[in-house]
């Protein structure tokens, strides 16, 4: 499924995430979505996901960039979970460039306009099981 | 989230499978669920789950055991997304002990009702991004 359209989704909000158009990044999250921010720390609804959004644009010091290299798309009951291998790139607040590398997990639901939600939103995958 | 309502759901869904009881089994799971019978092969539907747990159990000659052991759940618009250590024993056709641990990925909705149901069973976790 390596041209599913949930793919072209999760790009698009990677480039508002990288653009910090906050107002264009909320409209792929439904209203009761939930961000994991770090392991033990969620962001539950739009707003509260906005505000991290904005807390990890200051945190990677505004030079923050995603993108999702395989992907694997799941599809049951009008839901998909999203397996994907993220990177993440971005300058230091001491200059310092980080590189990192996860194996996401993403929750999208269809709506009733055919249009793809994400309903659940951690970055970190399985490594969750790892961090309690 | 070490006694989430899921913990108990997944583990009376281990309990039939381990049973053999595919009728209670499939009560856990939506009409349109998807199972990830290994990478690359998907059950779509009940009826295609189903005939593959009764693959499953004939493949492990009928002494399959399954645990979960750590679990941690993630809620997002009436949807939970739940990330478990899962271990299979099992006795081979040839008599050898199989042993697995896998990191599972498993999706549910709630229903009207408020009941938990299975919509994509994803035993293999992440690693599905490493078997294209």
């Amino acid at each position: 499924m390596s041209h599913h359209d949930l793919q072209h989704v999760i790009e698009a909000a990677d480039k508002a995430i990288m653009a910090e158009d906050f107002d264009s990044l909320m409209a792929f999250y439904d209203e009761q979505a939930t961000l994991v921010i770090r392991p033990g720390l969620n962001a539950s609804g739009k707003e509260q996901i906005r505000n991290a959004f904005l807390a990890i644009a200051n945190h990677f010091n505004h030079s923050l960039r995603i993108s999702q290299d395989r992907m694997v798309v799941i599809e049951g009951a009008d839901m998909a979970l999203v397996l994907a291998e993220a990177a993440l790139d971005a300058a230091g607040l001491d200059g310092e460039p980080i590189s990192l590398k996860r194996r996401a997990t993403y929750v999208f639901r269809k709506d009733v306009g055919g249009r793809w939600l994400c309903t659940i939103d951690n970055s970190y995958g399985t490594d969750l099981l790892e961090a309690r």
